[in-house]
């Protein structure tokens, strides 16, 4: 029998995708979409090797129809379960360049990744985390996962900015329309590098210990956000090393 | 002989986009682009008959290929002329609806209005304006018509926010890699409706008295806007009615 | 023997800061400040109830000698123990009034509560917390009690705004300064009303079920704050009801 | 005879003021109001020189009754002429230190110039700008000069933040009671260093050529500021230096 809840996290690669999947399916089932098999085989071994529930469908978040077979294929794998999260965390190509050699196709990458597949991805969860209102343990949540250049256009990521824009913009929206539903929307502005295993070699903060995002400790507010009360949801919170200038 | 100077509007009708174009037409020449030639006619001929020049020119801002065109055609009609201020007024429209009558044609509209077309203009109005730095009697100018909507998503306009907020983030990006090469990029928050021709049936704030915005007075803030010392430079600045509630 | 860290909540009455009391009380000792012992009596007595250890200390926070003295007086009673959490959540008189009506002492009370208070409490607690950030179970935190007059300057609330503002001044001052040194400062800005036992007459959002902000669920959020890894210190978060407007 | 308007500039030396004061003489009688003569007579000079009416007032602006009796002074100095203008210019004392090296009076003197400052003198103008509402060639004004630390708290400017984002959180409050009234409040936020005869030797910006912000700029975005038609408000804008880092 499937369990009665599940989460599904949109853009799992062994990052932060990674810990949100780990740390929900304490919970829940969770279910892992992804472009390639690769990001989320061994995440969902690792998951049912624990004892938990997990799946693992590859799909383009930015290809409606796409979502649309990967959310026929949960309901198929898991009948009768019930949408209690659902995460996007879906990249959209940080292009660093000045403005004058940024091509319309970084700007597109850019806008698809973070508004469009937000779009497509919202439009199919939301009904589904509306109608586990009465039921889910914690209040059903959308939470997203922007960036640095959700609050801030800088130099340099002018179209990278332009879908973090567009991405908190569409958050915004969708708390103010289905807070009152009882449907928990938020973002979480990751302002620093994440310490992700292929990010290695790349040095923030000169190197200093916990300079770089822990992932697990991102899930954790993940997983705050979304047990929070439904009289004290937060809509936007910030989360930087501590070292971090801003 | 062309003037020396010369001001291209994008997204011209009967608003505020000809208001903007009446008021630069008092310094410069000025080119009007729109998607038909109704939009323009009137006023290109409102400015020859005051003495000054004007240009119009139909070609769709979200095209790359007419926007060259276009472009290719100034350089035509007034050469050596250079460009000292130009303006993006383009329409992203504006779809009132729950997110989950929107579609992604909704969302594609007002993304490729509001940024795409932005990219494209900027793309090619910025080497321009740096061009024009050292002669310009004023800094040259690239300016971006916002809405309430560039700075807060709301319920039922999430698609709309969606792409004004891409478009400040542009803004923001272009500011500060721009600023600092001598080009004053700013954006222009329009909170409140517009008492355009075509808008007199739509009520605001009761039907007070100035209660819509005058596209005169916008064009007073463009102007002045374009005219500040480089010293002194406004990146982003609110308009709307004394009665407006914000 | 004392307990190896305290937690001091400075503002203590029957709604948040109870609850913030009680929460912090099952992981440290508890040292709560008011300026009427019938403030923190019971619940000063509840946590004893429960094996906990608490103290409540009569204190103006407004008043510096009165805060030193408060101090002294935990260094007296908790011997060796350090400061994990210190936690701002003093009143600053919100008075409703058109701005004519409002007094020089309406500002004063204002500016007092939220701004001069809070930097008395920061400096004397500021060192502690970083003389604790080498032993610390969780990073040393400096959490504030913001509420929608932090970030909005409305009608008729203009004297509270101007403290709220201010504190949030200091609060993102201190962040930046001390985030480097491993002291996590953070904001809660409370969008609403809160379910307090004084309170119970003041309807909210229609009296709808959950439409008041239960203290129990903002003590979770500064719980959660507080146990943020240092690599993902939040250093701002609204907290609203569902059902709130904003 | 008076002239019929005047305006009133609180906080006059030898940079912004002065550079208000002279642009504001050409339509208005202007009074100044300064701490010490020295600070305005040679400006009152000038401008009477140059034809214009201007008077100086000796006042400390934190103080009620000072301001009070400046006030009366203008009224029987210039009899039946009535407020177009009233700009609240005055200074709060930027400490730059480490937290605990500031002191409350820091604080104090922060939050008395830039909050308790204008509160006075916004309760003494506003009733005197309401009363000019039908007769004012322009929108009788409130405009208030912030600064970077009017949105942004630093490491370092705690206490100047503070009172600078109380005055903010006056303003925009301000803006939304009085703007319905006809009555423009608006808040420029100068985020770089001023070009003033004293701060000729500090550098800002490495001494680029126009890297520090020319006054009479300044006083050129406060007279459009103040000649915005009342369909049109801004209420909040930023002024910096094209090669300013924001």
């Amino acid at each position: 029998m499937a369990p009665p809840f599940y989460a599904v996290i949109s853009g799992v690669g062994s990052g932060t995708g990674a810990a949100l999947a780990r740390r929900f399916a304490q919970s829940y089932a969770v279910v892992l979409l992804s472009r390639k098999p690769s990001s989320y085989e061994s995440i969902v071994a690792d998951i049912k090797a624990s004892g938990g529930t997990a799946i693992g469908i590859t799909a383009d978040a930015t290809d409606p129809a796409a979502t649309d077979a990967a959310f026929a294929q949960i309901a198929k794998e898991l009948p009768g379960s019930k949408l209690a999260a659902a995460v996007y965390n879906g990249g959209s190509g940080m292009a660093r360049k000045p403005f004058l050699e940024l091509t319309l196709e970084n700007l597109d990458v850019s806008l698809q990744g973070a508004a469009k597949g937000l779009f497509i991805f919202a439009q199919k969860t939301l009904p589904l985390l509306v109608d586990a209102v009465d039921s889910s343990p914690n209040p059903p949540s959308l939470l997203v996962t922007g960036a640095t250049a959700s609050v801030r256009g800088s130099a340099f990521f002018s179209t990278f900015a332009a879908g973090k824009f567009a991405q908190r913009a569409l958050t915004q929206s969708l708390a103010r329309e289905y807070g009152p539903k009882g449907v928990h929307v938020a973002l979480a502005v990751i302002d620093g590098g994440i310490d992700t295993p292929w990010g290695k070699g790349t040095v923030f903060n000169n190197g200093v210990e916990d300079g770089k995002i822990s992932p697990d400790a991102i899930a954790e507010s993940y997983w705050h956000l979304h047990s929070q009360h439904r009289s004290a949801f937060t809509q936007e919170l910030d989360i930087r090393p501590y070292v971090e200038k801003f």
